[in-house]
């Protein structure tokens, strides 16, 4: 039986998909695992940093009011009184013409205001006193890092769901976090359907094509943050593939199908989500590829029925699977960030239905330029390895041509967009 | 002991650590564990792409010749002689006006060379035989994907040395690759050294600081594509010190201490690379922050003595350990991909020595504009976290105004450049 199926725009799809997003439980790991994670709290200052005035340079701490007359024809002595390493604290006040060799890092002894650069000073001794000179005057707060210069105390320096690059590690090693909270990934479940598929350690066979999606798709659940649970390929009994789907929903937070979407007569989503009681959010979009993209929803899980050719499945995940996924880990910018692009090769296909081209995007001088990846049926898998954007072509009469400014998706950043898609309907009115 | 240095320029720098870069061995590792790794070998396709004629959606296959006299007064009406799915392949030669039911990704049965869309056709029964009428004309080859238009066998579709992201992963199914041929990983040894350093999980305490860098390092060492190997921190005994330095080394590929590189007496790398016969590439560069950046080899092992200050080592690691990991990868771009941009704000101080100033680099209608991060001093470990470029200033005389083209470094990106310091000067001139 073919049913007839309702195409609805993209936004109005992932707007439909959004309202089952939800946030994953926080967790706390070691600070050496928190590279690639997402924040479950605000970094907030615990101490001032620098957490007291220090020295930025090695050299000699001294009172700027001894050095007015230094000149070079005047050069002003100072009796070398002790030496302080960073780490170590001088417990004296240091006194007139009295100079301390401070090292980086170290903290400015009590008396002095300014560090003169050891490059700028003369060292001797006399009577087994050593002793510093210098040929000009400072200023007082010369090359003296105060406390809380960098970052006062209460300060928020990372919102939550942020995600956790070199710079914020460095932030939360400085803050003492040995542990940090961050959201448990969500453990996204795949499985494969199509009786063409072979894994990829078997033999081709005549009618038959290895299973690509699958794979990819772990790729992409890893690159949007979340855990894979593959659960192989639904056999050809729908009784069997219903049992199938019910464990793996009880595994996972979101299960994803790809392939079995379609109109053929042998694609059983329709019936397992009848059976399983999933109430279907939309089994058609009007976008190319993967309008036959289906999510549905079972007491408030998500399922994903992507497409089983490779462009509509990539498209589909990154569309409705990734901003569920980002969301999860408490990112304020869920979806694919977008931007405007010159496109950089004429598209003239005109096309009823918003199209995603699979792109290479790259800067002439400065400027974002995007170029179609090669082949662009929706089957090509060749392209998708080489493509770092999605160009958005809205549905329309005309084609595009060269040189125009279209809105692209960028596929390999880690910022993401608020909500992508009013901004790229507008931009093309 | 104070040592006169010579700085020298960035780009010789870099030029004297990549004459020892070298290329990790290889290894195998299951698909499912491939993603994230660089490719150690080109991907061959091992057949054509689709591998068989095959229809890309659901309908009827038939002869193109029959449907010549299809119109809407005339439709012609075709035998339904059977179905094939996708994964089977339908056997009987297909006759006149013979139609078989195909599912998308179905081998198209022999004589036919047209799949009419299903929606295009009319089904319905007589007499128990299946009929599907049409009401127009098709060409021979509409809706059929030929053998090998998407791929030819032979093909390399990507060179070695390439990241493997979710689309190379799908090539990497498609191919039969249930092993993929991967660079090792390097690995990359760290120790911090300083006596002010905490850890972490230590409460502060007078003069005293938390050791960020090792912890930024291992975010920044995996980032770049290899495995983090901590030995904490170094001891205040000189002769300890170099015992866990020459045991580091035999566990490393590469290592990596922080700090202890200024001009301080109590910094030990000089007498540390002295005691374990390495020699010194330069220990003084002309850049800003990571002057200091002192770079060793020891029998052809790199030993990186990177500035104790957060942003000084974070440069330094991007220019220089980034690279040596990127190349034992494979990759043909092993340094930080760098682009034009414009300067979204004045950075007037004027500096000798060229300056890589940490930025948080976007887009205003395509075009990538870069305004530096926050408080600039070398120390500032908040800039860190939000920064996704470095601006590269060239040392002079004058500043640089909000407007101008800038030469960026991004920090985020997967892509890299082969080379890009002739083309940061040149930009200047």
């Amino acid at each position: 039986m073919v049913e007839k199926r309702q195409p609805i725009p993209v936004a109005e799809a992932v707007h439909r998909v959004m309202d089952y997003a939800f946030q994953a439980k926080k967790e706390l790991v070691p600070l050496t695992h928190a590279h690639g994670r997402f924040i479950a709290e605000a970094i907030r200052a615990d101490h001032d940093v620098p957490a007291f005035d220090r020295s930025p340079y090695d050299g000699y701490a001294i009172r700027s009011i001894d050095s007015r007359e230094a000149s070079s024809q005047q050069p002003v002595r100072f009796q070398v009184v002790g030496e302080i390493g960073a780490g170590y604290v001088y417990d004296e006040v240091v006194g007139e013409r009295q100079a301390v060799r401070i090292m980086t890092g170290a903290p400015i002894p009590q008396g002095c205001d300014v560090v003169v650069m050891l490059e700028l000073t003369y060292t001797f001794e006399e009577n087994d006193q050593k002793y510093m000179s210098i040929k000009r005057s400072f200023e007082a707060g010369t090359n003296i890092s105060y406390k809380g210069e960098d970052v006062q105390q209460g300060a928020i320096l990372i919102e939550r769901g942020q995600y956790i690059n070199p710079g914020v590690m460095a932030l939360l090693a400085t803050f003492g976090y040995e542990q940090v909270p961050v959201y448990r990934r969500p453990v996204i479940g795949v499985i494969a359907t199509g009786s063409e598929l072979l894994e990829p350690g078997e033999p081709l066979q005549p009618g038959k094509i290895r299973n690509s999606n699958a794979y990819m798709m772990m790729a992409q659940i890893e690159r949007a943050g979340a855990e894979v649970k593959y659960f192989g390929k639904l056999s050809d009994d729908l009784n069997l593939c219903i049992e199938h789907v019910e464990k793996a929903l009880q595994e996972v937070d979101v299960l994803i199908t790809t392939g079995g979407v379609s109109v053929g007569d042998y694609d059983y989503l329709p019936a397992i989500y009848e059976a399983i009681d999933a109430k279907v959010l939309f089994n058609k979009i009007a976008m190319r590829p993967g309008s036959v993209t289906t999510v549905a929803a079972r007491r408030g899980q998500l399922l994903f029925g992507l497409s089983g050719n490779p462009s509509a499945c990539y498209v589909g995940f990154e569309l409705f699977v990734r901003p569920i996924i980002r969301t999860a880990c408490g990112n304020q910018k869920p979806h694919l960030r977008r931007e405007q692009a010159i496109l950089g090769a004429d598209f003239t296909k005109p096309n009823p239905f918003t199209r995603f081209v699979r792109a290479s995007a790259y800067y002439e001088k400065g400027q974002l330029v995007a170029v179609p990846s090669g082949f662009d049926k929706s089957s090509a898998v060749s392209s998708l390895a080489t493509a770092n954007a999605l160009i958005v072509l809205p549905g329309g009469s005309r084609g595009y041509e060269k040189g125009m400014s279209v809105a692209v998706l960028l596929l390999e950043d880690k910022q993401g967009s608020e909500w992508p898609w009013d901004k790229i309907e507008k931009s093309y009115r």
